[in-house]
């Protein structure tokens, strides 16, 4: 089942001829989730041919501009498409006043409904969730309040096993059951557990996306175990101090990030323009942590 | 002497493959002046190498997101990059209001001033003036309150003919004088004039651009005799009634303004994304006025 990340921008503040400024849309299941929408997000979706309308909830990390700029264009273009699903906007209670007064001011009626929910910023909480998927925000460091974001599959379905279906001539009611964890009473008279008739529990795979902020053990706890790790990598560690002074990450310590998460994969981004070689980062970094990639403008990364 | 415009951007709300939101910067004696700033100009000014630090005037026609979205990230850019030079924006308050909030937000303390230059959108009136060019604003007719911008030349001091120079051995003190339009009582007893000395005047350039706008004769007194006219057309003739209710132009509007204004060239933009083809604009437009041109992003046009 599809579970990816598509990187649209992966630069730091400045854009660069390489880099575009931050955002990125998640596939869980075929769901769009657009996360960071730095300047030009629209265009680059277009080009990458990403559906945009089908994307129903967008979160914000933070409101330094190369993480927001883009929203009221994608907003004002999925409304002159004539878009009729409700937005989703998850954010700071500042970006909501933002976008309602650029709205105002440029006397725009949307042709649907923009709904925020605000982020406190404080510790990882649940803010959104369905049948398939939950995200949880959690505070990572920063000079402004900022927000990573972990996308989480529900547990799946155990699906019954074809040699019980087969022995047991199982009826769809049963097979709901079974499903649902219920023990049955079979026709036979035996009773059947999920364990008896379901194939193992699968993996719930998960990716988190952590950027911007300084070093930060804090959210470890909360990522714990991720599949993919997407940490940002303004620095390199012969700028730490430079990384510190703005609450930013080097290659390394992302890597130190990942190790202490027991991540299954890192994707390094956000580079300062100031770096020529983007290779520098994944050199540094898989020192540390060898299952280090650097992330490439309009290439998806599966989650796995 | 320098005087041209260079489109960044010619496309109407809606980003197309082809085209992005308005933006253009005019160079005239080699100053340069920003106008319009939809989504990503900064980007685009990069890519075509222009010294966008050089730029000191920006002139923002109005609040529709295509034309002003693309400021918040050039003027934190030029921030990031060190800027120090005053930066003046000429626009309605409301322009003001959305950048300053939006400053104040993300946090952002600028290494440069931002001077707000308020337009009134009622009737023609001179916003900018130095040495070689003017500047005059003008109302447009949209759905909200626009302006037009004209650049005009100032008048070039007329030169003291070669043969005048050496018949009168004229002294730099008689030299300023005449070149300023005084009559010089020459050292033989003869009276000089401007008109005795110097070469005829030169012809003072103009370009007006005239973006959003519907069907409006009261500019073409404002804009009379314009060297190259950039003038919206949205729609195409068949889509008139549509123009209308947009309060938009049809590619023969605009060459009806250019006609009625005596302009040397018309140079047509603000395409909608519903018209693959943009030689229709041309078409259309150069049956009623034949110097006509359609814009082309990253091209740049002489006002000649």
């Amino acid at each position: 089942v599809t579970f990816h990340t598509t990187i649209l921008g992966c630069g730091a503040a400045l854009p660069t001829k390489r880099n575009n400024p931050s955002s990125q849309v998640v596939n869980v299941h075929d769901k769009l989730f657009l996360v960071d929408c730095g300047e030009g997000t629209q265009v680059r979706m277009r080009d990458l041919g990403v559906k945009f309308q089908k994307i129903n909830h967008v979160f914000i990390s933070h409101l330094h501009g190369d993480h927001y700029l883009g929203i009221f264009g994608y907003i004002s273009s999925m409304h002159l498409l004539g878009r009729k699903p409700d937005l989703h906007i998850y954010g700071s209670a500042d970006l909501e006043q933002l976008v309602r007064i650029n709205l105002r001011l440029s006397h725009t009626f949307l042709s649907y409904e923009l709904i925020f929910h605000e982020l406190q910023f404080k510790t990882p909480e649940k803010i959104f969730e369905d049948r398939t998927v939950e995200v949880v925000s959690f505070p990572l460091k920063h000079r402004i309040e900022c927000a990573g974001f972990l996308f989480r599959e529900k547990p799946l379905p155990r699906n019954v096993k074809k040699s019980a279906l087969k022995m047991y001539d199982l009826q769809p009611t049963e097979i709901v059951k079974l499903k649902r964890g219920e023990t049955i009473r079979h026709i036979s008279g035996q009773q059947l557990t999920q364990d008896d008739a379901c194939e193992p529990q699968r993996h719930s795979r998960s990716y988190a996306y952590c950027s911007d902020t300084a070093y930060n053990e804090k959210m470890v706890e909360t990522i714990a175990g991720v599949n993919l790790i997407y940490h940002e990598a303004t620095f390199l560690e012969k700028d730490k101090k430079r990384a510190k002074e703005t609450f930013h990450s080097t290659a390394k310590q992302a890597a130190m990030i990942a190790q202490k998460a027991r991540a299954g994969k890192l994707l390094l981004g956000h580079f300062s323009s100031r770096y020529s070689n983007p290779d520098d980062f994944a050199t540094e970094a898989s020192e540390v942590f060898p299952a280090t990639e650097i992330a490439t403008e309009g290439q998806t990364y599966l989650v796995l």
